[in-house]
């Protein structure tokens, strides 16, 4: 049985920001030595998912305008009587989630045809984590 | 240590469709011969979810509803500038969930009383895949 | 490899309640004896979920004025034809997940700062089962 793990760090640009991840989870499944197994890969910061979907520029402008109606950005939350001012972040990655897990086989990621690997930042500008961790033989 | 992959293909009727699958996961659990382990069950399509929840067809029908509510299918989506016009199904996706991860013992599935394995289709009438992966000893 | 399993039961006073479980998971963590692998922590209940955020009392408020704004709990759901009266709950548990799969590096959980393991209760006042399943090395 073989077990990797590695962390990945992201510092986006924009506060709000869509990263394609799946070539660095390939490279850690690689690394790792798996031939058969899963691997598990999850933001470590609650304002921020890992997520898969489609790789479309305009798909991820319908996630960022759908998000804003479900949970807008300036709005009166109660965390913010600590402060903080990104309430609507901790919403945002409740919808999209905090993990995935993607079976491995061959050494390589197992994912559909149009299945990408995502990191979606709600609160960035600043380091970022991702844990990669894979399990199998 | 065992590993275990199996795809089954699923094809709807219907263009939106709650499928149970639990029997053909457990089916699969069987044939991994894990006794005790875990077991991923994803989709591997961007426009469909596996989710556990109630078999109710009650439910089925709050839950077409409700994401009707949340995101119409009848929507200028961003994504429709590819020529698509299944903007709403990758939102659905997103809200029901890609995958689950559940418990094997005893060489059987471990679920609550009414948990039950359902595939959600967004986008069918033609063939999908489900991946089922089953880890353990 | 090593493989573990442990259920428990929690009994909210509250029919709606969010319950801080990350000490539960670790202890258990402990007990299985697993130095590097990983951690599956689900509800075993369709009106519940397993989630991780902030351990914040004003985003827990924001999560309850929220989720009743995306599915209210007064409401005519196809679900309550069954003499059921819980239909949100369902829904509920749907945006906040059932699961969640977390790193064991160490023999600990491996978290980010802010990361909190909570168990969401969205139809309580009775005996409600959580599953932990570590596996590893």
């Amino acid at each position: 049985m073989a077990v990797y793990s590695k962390k990945i760090t992201l510092h986006t640009k924009e506060r709000i920001e869509f990263v394609k991840i799946t070539d660095l989870v390939r490279e850690a499944v690689k690394e790792s030595g798996v031939q058969d197994g899963i691997v598990l890969v999850n933001s470590m910061h609650v304002t921020a998912s890992v997520f898969i979907n489609d790789n479309d520029g305009g798909l991820i402008k319908d996630f960022k305008d759908w998000l804003e109606k479900l949970a807008p950005k300036k709005f009166n939350y109660h965390h913010h009587s600590t402060g903080e001012d990104n309430g609507y972040a901790h919403l945002w990655r409740t919808i999209i989630g905090r993990e995935v897990v993607v079976s491995v086989q061959n050494f390589e990621l197992e994912l559909g045809t149009w299945e990408e690997i995502f990191y979606g930042e709600f609160d960035g500008q600043r380091n970022k984590k991702v844990l990669i961790k894979v399990i199998g033989e």
